[in-house]
């Protein structure tokens, strides 16, 4: 089988070339060009699944010389049923509505100058991520099918995985109207290049990374280029004094313990001081029989014997993993300054039956999502109906929470005169 | 009288503090009581208008000891009429619809949450700035318009004027809902506080340059806080082989002439080869005529005895001043490359009267604005119809062209269930 190669000799700057030449052949190509470069990549994925496991096999011989820890060879391993998700996730962005074709307004000035402000792709897009090679074919659809070009630097340990899976993408897009230019595979490892990377001004529009905080911390410290700042997740429940204490439980143990290595996982419970005597034992006895570690502030270690002190690191933590910081509250009051306090502005939610304090919340919260009486699991682009999310934006600028194909757009204005000129 | 006096011995990181305090206040006002708040703020500018010109006129003589170029002084001087403009402005802006009182989208998910896009203040927003003592005016009343705390750090040329203006603004708030402490000035003038200042990302949920290209450089390579990039603008103007020529020349005119120090002036002409001819003597005559000195291309220089020969820098230039770079192109293509080379990404425009030809202009220029048959001076806030603006923005990030006051605003999901949890 006959592959397109991925070239790894190419300079960044080459690359930044490539892909801005590309941008411009891609935000003219019409909404059915696209979907069919999508539908011939998700079959070259098929195709050439066997090759994809053979390179995946070297990144995993190397990944348990190394010792690297279970959970990165976990997220790092390939198999059929993986390689098929992906292709039927490239069909699903496929059916998708193209961000692009929506319109952001129009209108006519004092002057008589038709205005439209048109949605355009942003042009360039930069993808630093680590270490799970499904990043790699997922922020390229989306990307793709938003008319934009992608350079991609992934971790060092899923290079041959990444170069195989970008192999068959491109030689997807040979049949196609979209340029194979269009994706950019750095596979030069190296800090510098990196370094390089997220200063590339004069090749990047935008710069998203997607990974753990470490990652986002050293993008958002070195970056000049724009930036959307992804996800740390330190999420918090707070149960209010007027609260249905079964929908509480619920909630609680869907937000913590259904899938807690993610970030729209529960990190913090809050219970109102009025109800504690009740609801401390019920949800303490749920979240014990799910095995989940309780760090408790003094009230809540004096009533639960399994139940370890919780320091100032604990209301800071993003467990990702079975274990919870548990306080009790004076008041709503007190509940929202916590949560001000150590909220990473991911996700928080109340449980109450009180519609003043559902609508106070909702006001005092300042995060990308707050809920009432809903678990903070559904922070989602899929949950939320955005038909995929290439991250969650826990930033204020340009796009919040979770992002789809419109986070990937820009737009510019058109303005249509008859010789106008400034009186 | 009495003047809210302006504290100079605050911390940077005190006024975060109290910036953000006051935030959490501000999103939650209504808009009557932002709106009463800027008519106090007006006629508190009005009120104290001598002693703002006292203060004004030090700056004034110490800009004429240090000997300031003429310009600067100029920028710097405040008379009665500016001041009156300055009150204007706030009133204008009273008077303008509510950014954050508006739809962003509400719909029901498959599991039966209400999800509302909720259009929110972004914050606190930092703005630093030179020595425009307007500015000081204009960007604390769109800030606050949009519900958000400012910091403000302004050229030290400015300082007592600025410090006259935020003390007269801030004893304007004393009998309004809006609290004294969103309005914060910095009033230390060091390099090392400015430099802290772009990485305050403890304090500041966004930070907005507005001056020249070397001020907008060192922001964007020194801040970690998110910046929205504001505008140089190298202007084009292509005149088609297909063009009204009266038409081009009351476009280009405007377009230099009108006001050159603006970033939306004109700085570089492009003149199809077929129709140089008739249009050079037209245009460079109409150009003389307003002593514009032109930078021409070998062509151009061979056949205008006054022109200067233009060098690669010419195409760069931002001259904001009487000066002009003008180029034979041989055909529509050849004047795109042009300004995909050198264009800053502002405001670029074509005269011509042939469809096919305009809109692929529309498409192929990747601007801000994109004119057909209009000025580029019309690249503004008001023009556009904002009522006023923050400034323009040349990044595709967040907002783009001219910035009004949904540019100062975000938004988070407000999301209401009745005990949903994620299967």
């Amino acid at each position: 089988m006959a592959h397109a190669s991925v070239d790894t000799d190419m300079t960044l700057e080459q690359m930044g070339i490539a892909a801005k030449s590309s941008a411009k052949v891609l935000r003219k190509l019409s909404t059915a060009e696209k979907n069919d470069a999508l539908e011939k990549m998700a079959e070259a994925l098929e195709a050439q699944q066997d090759f994809i496991l053979n390179e995946n096999m070297k990144d995993l011989m190397h990944s348990k010389e190394a010792e690297y820890p279970e959970a990165m060879v976990e997220r790092l391993t390939l198999n059929q049923e993986r390689i098929q998700g992906m292709a039927n996730g490239l069909r699903q962005i496929a059916g998708l509505p193209d961000p692009t074709a929506v319109s952001k307004g129009e209108w006519v000035n004092g002057d008589g100058l038709r205005i439209t402000r048109r949605s355009v792709p942003l042009g360039v897009i930069g993808i630093i991520y680590e270490s799970r090679p499904n990043v790699t074919v997922d922020a390229t659809a989306l990307c793709l099918k938003a008319g934009n070009s992608v350079i991609l630097r992934g971790g060092k340990e899923a290079i041959n995985s990444n170069k195989a899976l970008i192999q068959a993408l491109k030689s997807g897009l040979e049949g196609s109207s979209v340029p194979a230019d269009s994706i950019q595979l750095i596979t030069d490892p190296s800090r510098e290049l990196a370094a390089k990377f997220m200063k590339f001004n004069a090749g990047l529009d935008c710069l998203i990374p997607r990974g753990g905080g470490s990652l986002i911390q050293t993008v958002l410290d070195n970056a000049t280029v724009p930036v959307i700042e992804t996800g740390t997740g330190n999420c918090h429940l707070y149960i209010h004094e007027q609260a249905d204490l079964a929908m509480a439980k619920s909630i609680l143990i869907n937000g913590k313990t259904q899938r807690p290595s993610v970030c729209n996982a529960l990190e913090t419970l809050l219970i109102d001081e009025s109800i504690a005597d009740t609801a401390l034992p019920i949800l303490s006895e749920a979240l014990a029989e799910k095995g989940v570690l309780i760090h408790g502030d003094e009230t809540v270690c004096a009533r639960l014997k399994d139940a370890v002190p919780a320091t100032e690191a604990d209301y800071h933590a993003e467990y990702l993993a079975n274990e919870i910081a548990v306080k009790i509250v004076a008041d709503y009051e007190t509940a929202v300054s916590h949560i001000e306090k150590y909220s990473s502005g991911h996700s928080d939610a109340i449980v109450t039956t009180s519609y003043t304090h559902a609508q106070d919340f909702l006001d005092d919260i300042d995060s990308a999502a707050v809920y009432v009486n809903a678990s903070t699991r559904f922070t989602d682009g899929e949950m939320f109906g955005f038909g995929g999310e290439i991250g969650i934006s826990t930033q204020k600028l340009h796009a919040r929470g979770p992002m789809g194909l419109e986070a990937l757009t820009s737009y510019k204005y058109v303005i249509l005169g008859s010789g106008q000129i400034k009186a």
